[in-house]
């Protein structure tokens, strides 16, 4: 529907942070009430040319903004990218027809592809709020799209993001789902297939969930936020890149949807495969290996959901024309020594520099990993990627294929630097490590300030199956503020799960 | 958990109208950042002797806000109740415990008396974001909660608010599921009860997803904020009251639900259930008449559905010790000729007047339900309600007792004028008409203002099997302004399942 009644505003930027929220400020003496009607929480859209955003409505009752004036929040004055002074047309945004299909979703009902894209429209061009938002996010919760609504919700994420052609040949991506705490294989994996000449535009998102995304992670060595023509540069030259996927708008919806995923700490499998398949349909991948690591206390628990959500992966892939390669994996406790941006940094330099104290699981998995993307080569027969993986990770290519893409990404220094708060969870028997709760260590991980603080994280000192002496440490716990410390120290005494010897 | 590491700030009110939601501001450079390690989007509690509330961070870069200070919006600095200037405590909220309750109930789970308990406490307490509440009211939405679930979530809700003793005897309420546009019969049938001498401390909500709720309608005639002591003085006196709930705080959780259910559009079964029942309880209800009506555009459509639902109200209200008496009526279409609160006034009023014009439909509805509670009286036998209260009516001692419940809840004048932009919807052609859609109705007259806009509305001007003429008039449409006019005119010339004749 066209926006009716627009009426002219002097753009004023307001400089309030408000993540991720677009928030449009008015003064209550302000002309456009008699004439407009809105009312706090009122949706309202600012058209400029052809610039438009959709906020909701703060009332104003002070005098750092006019009467004639309409105030955006940074985050919203950034989207617009329209200068302060500017005369904007305020209007209603019109009918929001996409609650109606996410009404009929949470009772229960299909979408179609066109519900779909209306939903992935709307969600991007900010007209949702962070309730209709958080609603969408539940109705696809718990197992709610069946196959071909996730192929519908993929191609709607697809569509609405930029889209990378590399004119042609074998383009290969490597995921994991997630849910394994320190399990960060990309960064090792990555510079061995593009060392052996594959060509790896790897984009990872940000944490949603977890103390640590391949993002956060990657962002300890170099800037991860590439321009679509920075990342093909690169690309170009090193054959591969470990870029943010969000900086590059390839599937925009998504990392508007991960911002009220986090909060709730939830994921939705429909979700979930829409989002991985959608960034890298979008991200042009011909090829990719989909990690699932199965344990008690991981994503997927159980080999039965395991294999039914391979099944819903390939289905998905072949429907969007992906080739597409699972492995399941072993995910019954942490992988590495390091949870937490600048501990798995470390973690992942070992490994890459062939260190003897290297954790060798992160190793193992690193190189199973690999060996089975080269094998997406037809000069590599079936079997033998491992062999030739392990053979560019002990040669040092691996460590100088990373060292370069480090450097055309743009490298950080001094950034491997742990929080200087620290406490340590200590063995209160003589033993052996039974039980390590991946959740209970990501949520540890996350009250000490990971991601965000990149220091911020637990050391697990002791695996499965360790020995271990009363009063040996287990976990070491690293913060970047005495607040924070605090936080995990007091979860680390109520919260028993998190490792148990006996 | 107990909050740590508080640190003192120095209070300020921030003219800031969020609209039901918690903001706290700090300056960017503000000392609390190394020493908390505070981000936007992260929630922050401060406190100050008892009076705590929790928010989510806005960053400011102004020299409106000093580096000492933390600002709140107006709304969290009516709720902490301290004056400006206070040096209050900084701190964590602590960890959201809830927030597993709601992902469990999310994936199907039952949840217990002591999770609905602290889902409860957690918003009544503004712990909750408009993501966590919205993800509770997705995750019991589509009849996902059981009846004993029902019956917990509603005490529960009872639990958090005030409750009213009336020091023993009969007290009488009377609600309606909702749906119905213009189905305004509280006003008629709380008179005619209190005029027969029941108790009736009627409190209603505003609109959830309607263009007006019953204390929308009265507050055109008066005044419905009443403290508790007030309406106590009023029901002693005129044996009923006719007052918004909300602002007594009967069940707080119900009306921090509604905020965003309304954008939503949502109602769940199970929360309107143990909405209409907490309050109920809370406010010393014995004996309840439950008002369900069913229609092929009603909330209810099908007579099983109102059946099943009939027995749920039966099983939760008996489990809690409330009397129901539960009546299934006819929703087919709009009741009365307005909808919206001006307009429904006028109706409500014509009717109590006896006035010949008076809309039939409205009158006859009113009276079967006032007969229906007038039999909970020892007194009056079966089936001889309906003679009764008609007989009340009639005699205009239902009209004397609303006007004195109207001056002693503190009258209003002038408020019955109507919107001055107006339209009209007219026959397309020669017939009957075959078709009027409730939800279409009411979303016509939200469209055009209603409820925040008072005058606004629909006014009904031919009901299910009218003759009609090509060119009359079927609909007339009222707004306050121009704007919303526009609105619901754009609404009214695509949708055609608004009024079918043929």
């Amino acid at each position: 529907m066209t926006p009716r009644v627009p009426q002219q505003l002097a753009l004023r930027r307001v400089p309030i942070d408000t993540s991720r929220e677009n928030v449009v400020f008015l003064h209550a003496e302000c002309a456009a009430f008699p004439g407009l009607g809105f009312r706090p929480l009122s949706k309202v859209q600012l058209s400029y040319d052809h610039h438009t955003a959709v906020g909701s409505l703060d009332i104003v009752r002070a005098d750092w903004l006019g009467v004639n004036e309409v105030g955006v929040c940074e985050y919203m004055f950034q989207r617009l990218g329209v200068a302060e002074g500017t005369l904007v047309a305020l209007s209603y945004p019109g009918i929001l027809h996409s609650t109606n299909s996410i009404r009929r979703k949470l009772a229960g009902a299909r979408l179609n592809r066109a519900e779909f894209d209306e939903i992935v429209r709307d969600i991007v061009s900010d007209r949702f709020s962070k309730v209709e938002l958080t609603a969408f996010v539940c109705a696809c919760a718990q197992n709610n799209l069946d196959r071909d609504e996730i192929v519908d919700l993929t191609l709607a994420m697809t569509g609405v993001g930029e889209t990378l052609d590399w004119g042609g040949g074998m383009i290969v991506d490597k995921h994991c789902i997630g849910g394994i705490p320190g399990n960060r294989t990309s960064p090792i994996v990555v510079p061995i297939l593009a060392a052996y000449g594959m060509k790896v535009p790897k984009t990872s998102s940000r944490a949603i969930t977890s103390p640590a995304g391949t993002a956060d992670t990657m962002e300890v060595f170099c800037n991860v936020e590439l321009s679509l023509d920075r990342m093909r540069e690169i690309v170009e030259k090193e054959g591969a890149c470990l870029a943010w996927g969000g900086a590059i708008d390839l599937s925009p919806a998504d990392d508007v949807i991960i911002s009220v995923e986090r909060p709730l700490n939830i994921d939705s499998q429909g979700q979930m495969i829409a989002s991985i398949l959608s960034k890298k349909k979008s991200a042009g991948s011909t090829h990719l290996l989909l990690d699932i690591p199965v344990g008690p206390t991981a994503k997927v628990r159980r080999m039965e959901v395991a294999a039914s959500l391979r099944r819903q992966f390939e289905y998905v892939a072949k429907e969007i024309g992906l080739h597409i390669e699972v492995m399941i994996s072993n995910g019954e406790q942490p992988v590495g020594r390091g949870v937490g941006p600048a501990l798995e940094a470390r973690d992942i330099l070992a490994v890459l520099e062939n260190r003897e104290d290297a954790p060798s699981d992160l190793r193992e998995h690193s190189l199973q990993l690999a060996g089975r993307a080269l094998e997406f080569a037809e000069d590599i027969k079936g079997g033998e990627g491992y062999g030739v993986a392990r053979e560019i990770l002990r040669s040092g290519r691996a460590l100088e294929k990373f060292q370069a893409i480090i450097e055309a990404q743009g490298r950080r220094n001094g950034r491997l630097q742990l929080g200087q708060y620290t406490f340590e969870i200590k063995s209160d028997c003589n033993g052996r490590v039974r039980r390590l709760d991946n959740f209970a260590i990501a949520r540890l991980a996350k009250l000490a300030g990971a991601p965000l603080s990149r220091g911020a994280g637990v050391e697990v000192l002791r695996k499965l199956g360790d020995e271990v002496k009363q009063g040996e440490p287990l976990l070491r716990v690293y913060s970047g503020t005495p607040a924070e410390s605090a936080l995990a120290e007091d979860y680390a005494t109520t919260e028993k799960t998190i490792i148990y010897c006996a």
